[in-house]
């Protein structure tokens, strides 16, 4: 089986910028990064691949497995689409900034039996996807990518799986999602970096995030 | 074991008005909670109690299950902790806000051994509690009751699991909430009431809501 994580490595995480500067925001999609591939390492696989947009250094010292890391300039369905096309072997696509993601969830996803298992995102997004037929299947990540990748998968004869987790959803895109991430991300690399630069909850009647001046 | 249900009977889901008018706020209301009954009931529960803020009509007609309404305009957390101290049984709580809860959701939810589980809301809510020793714990639903309740839970000696479930965590509060129920709610009968009256999806590079006009 292989993993397939696409990272953009270049102008990441645009929405946070009302939390985050330009530096701070990759930074943190770093960090998110190293959350997913420790998530992967501790569901115990040993290897992943990162689809990067562009040549960066993704600090990813420590981590105990094999991460072999593409460049590509092409949009996310092109690359991944290239991919599953010369993939005889099962493939799971990971987004990277899943940070809240756990071993757990790995194990779970893989557990199926279904050709397709998709675990849905916020807004209709697939935040996992895991096909044991790469070759039968197409990826389209946009609009309601979720219901699009059910419709592919029903076209072409696959059985589906949907998997519902709450960690898995919380992809972070906008400064709310942060507040997640702080909530339940208790020794994630993510969380702690947020933490460290100030970023915290601001809990009175409603939950807000807050930064130290 | 008990199950109850807290339901705000008037004013209810004001964060909707941008998208829903007063009367339909209110319709919604009952479809969702209807939809946390039906759940309730395919999960092979036959009994509930809906804690109601105020004397409505809740249109519960077509339910195969015993519906106990009791009305108590005092806050949530007195009217709960009330409950909790007087019952010996075990306790499932469940917000009437969640219309894409499903049997499996409740089933695991029981399942589980441990003394609490907690299921997550967005941004520190408790979705769903399953007590098994209600009079040994208090419930605090305000600020970042997620957090709290574990706190509690352990100062109290009590074990706790997390239920860990994208359906459970979508509490429909906001508008862009309507989006994972118009997506993820087929068949869920507050899902077909938003597209009776024209809320529908608007998919374009996002994904937002619309309302034909």
């Amino acid at each position: 089986m292989k993993v397939i994580i696409p990272f953009k490595s270049r102008g990441a995480k645009s929405r946070l910028c009302a939390v985050l500067n330009e530096e701070e925001r990759e930074e943190f999609a770093r960090y998110m990064l190293r959350d997913v591939l420790k998530a992967i390492c501790a569901a115990g696989i040993d290897s992943a691949t990162i689809i990067c947009t562009a040549p960066t250094d993704l600090a990813l010292e420590g981590l105990n497995m094999e991460v072999c890391i593409v460049f590509d300039k092409r949009g996310l369905n092109d690359v991944l689409n290239d991919v599953l096309r010369h993939e005889g072997a099962p493939l799971l696509i990971i987004m990277a900034d899943l940070p809240l993601l756990s071993a757990r969830n790995i194990k779970e996803i893989l557990s199926h039996e279904e050709d397709v298992v998709l675990a849905p995102g916020r807004k209709g997004g697939t935040n996992i996807l895991f096909l044991r037929k790469p070759q039968q299947f197409a990826v389209d990540y946009y609009g309601v990518s979720f219901l699009d990748h059910i419709s592919t998968a029903r076209r072409r004869g696959l059985s589906v799986a949907i998997y519902d987790s709450f960690l898995v959803s919380t992809d972070i895109d906008e400064p709310d999602d942060l507040i997640e991430l702080l909530i339940h991300g208790a020794n994630k690399e993510a969380a702690n970096f947020l933490k460290k630069i100030g970023v915290e909850l601001d809990v009175n009647k409603e939950v807000r995030l807050r930064r130290r001046s």
